[in-house]
């Protein structure tokens, strides 16, 4: 986010305010935001652009998912921290996983839901596509804590997967680490949610209520947009406070990349997701909208403005795709048992 | 279990051992096991005898089973020990909640399917309803750790749930704690796993392999039908260690109920259930076998006879209803927040 580059947002949208719906569709595409396609083949080309994506694959990646048995204690799954009936967060602070270890940067759980529309992954960007960043947190001593061997150990020992990745991928698939995390990302694609917001850019001008319009319009007109866009709204990297110190940048130890640019977060289904920020220090919603006035624009949004933002938020909670929980197949005697050490 | 019972068992069934298939299914339902009835209404009887269930009750009880904020932490769900993809159990030798702490006697999660079907919740059988076994795991300090008054605040701060608990209740419905496991119970009932073995005992004669008709025919005849029986082939309070001590007896400190009664698990499903035991100690389910011929039963039962008990077991896995993964409502401002410690 460049500054100029914000300040030319104001001035184009300022004017807009009292427009009409269509204007505002128009205008909201035109600063920078990006409907999740209608189209099953338009969204198709976005979310599996190389044509990767089988039933098999990501009915596999679904059940690995869910796992626990990824973990070392046996207990903790992707879907612990990144639960899909919770926005696809855990509604905690920073993260809590092995050993009731609390992350120790206390970073907050991004949700995955449409996080395959992120350019970056991770609050630090470290990695871009879903695929890679399922491999962090599977190792990660505080999270999952599961070396790649004893990952690749206890599905390798479970019959049931062995024939699931030999019907996903081939006779001679072979069952490591990176296909195991990849297949989880296969399934992550699919995990998009599309809103009324959607609807609204994509034409249905009723869509969204006249508060919500109003709240988007506010949104637009105070340059929340500049780093908030996209079909995401965020999921990519940008200087962090930028013209104020974040008033909870003492929680945790977080300074962003080695450039201190942060992942910005989405805004969709942001109402299902508190708390706010990398640290998770602020739970309410409008609070989190003042603080990134102040911090990221340099500006005093008030009460009422950030009341009228949140409330377009309302707009942005999408219809989850709907998840049958699966049945994980049995261990055998050669699986490797829960560690909880 | 009385063992004069016990020997009339075996002279009974002794030799039915190359019975008919009819025969076999006869005398399995004559040495005391039941199947699961086919007919819908049949079923409904025996799960909701008075009469409680609605869709909107069990709908919410589903939600609220996999809810985590129904926990001190935020963070375990009742799915979490008792997960409905691995069997109803969590894989774990004793099961470790709250602060990840360990159960403090070394228990083991029991399966929730069929658990309508016991006469007696917990291994020291101090509840009789899945209503009531669900007030305690939510309470206990190394579970859920959520006292009362917690778990109230939390669903009253939840809208979303008010107004579910008031569709389901009607207007005046008072949010409280027994309401709140009760619904839970409700689902819970509904988590029944029909198996090949009951359609055999249904009148199928096909629906179970030769191999497994053989190993019916070891099972009641050595007599494992004298605990092992019913519909749950489980559930009610037997005596332990009749005949000899259990070999890891040592590990943890239950004794059983106040006259040493223990409640026999359920065999349905128990191919996905392992580790075995009320303390979790024995993993493979042959020697499961093993130990309670010596133990129960005061008789050694081979290596051979055990694998063709474990064969017939393979029959008892059941087809689990299909769970739609619930969107849980939104926490709003007022709700309590996790608490870790």
């Amino acid at each position: 986010m460049k500054l100029t580059h914000l300040i030319g947002m104001s001035i184009l949208t300022s004017s807009l305010l009292m427009g009409t719906s269509t204007n505002l569709a128009e205008t909201a595409i035109k600063s920078g935001l990006k409907a999740i396609p209608e189209s099953k083949e338009a969204l198709k080309k976005l979310i599996d652009p190389n044509s990767l994506l089988t039933d098999a694959k990501v009915e596999l990646g679904k059940k690995l998912y869910f796992e626990p048995r990824l973990s070392k204690s046996g207990i903790i799954s992707c879907n612990t921290c990144h639960n899909l009936g919770m926005g696809g967060a855990d509604g905690v602070a920073a993260a809590v996983g092995h050993k009731w270890t609390a992350n120790p940067h206390h970073l907050n759980s991004p949700t995955v839901y449409n996080a395959v529309f992120f350019d970056a992954q991770f609050w630090d960007g470290r990695a871009h596509q879903v695929e890679d960043q399922a491999q962090g947190p599977m190792q990660a001593e505080p999270e999952m804590a599961a070396p790649k061997s004893l990952v690749e150990e206890r599905i390798n020992s479970i019959p049931g997967y062995v024939s699931e990745f030999k019907e996903a991928y081939g006779k001679d698939a072979k069952i490591d680490f990176e296909t195991i995390t990849k297949t989880i990302g296969y399934f992550e694609r699919t995990l998009v949610t599309p809103s009324r917001f959607d609807d609204f850019l994509n034409g249905k001008q009723n869509a969204l209520t006249d508060a919500e319009k109003e709240g988007l319009t506010v949104f637009i007109d105070k340059g929340c947009v500049s780093c908030h866009s996209g079909i995401a709204l965020g999921g990519s990297m940008q200087p962090f406070q930028v013209a104020a110190k974040y008033k909870f940048a003492n929680i945790g130890d977080f300074k962003g990349d080695k450039n201190g640019m942060v992942k910005t977060p989405t805004l969709r289904n942001i109402t299902e997701t508190a708390p706010y920020f990398h640290n998770g220090a602020i739970w309410s919603l409008a609070e989190a909208v003042k603080e990134m006035g102040s911090t990221q624009l340099g500006i005093k949004i008030s009460d009422e403005e950030a009341n009228k933002i949140v409330t377009f938020f309302n707009a942005l909670e999408g219809r989850k795709p709907e998840i049958v929980y699966p049945q994980l197949p049995k261990s055998s005697d050669k699986t490797p048992k829960p560690d909880f050490n």
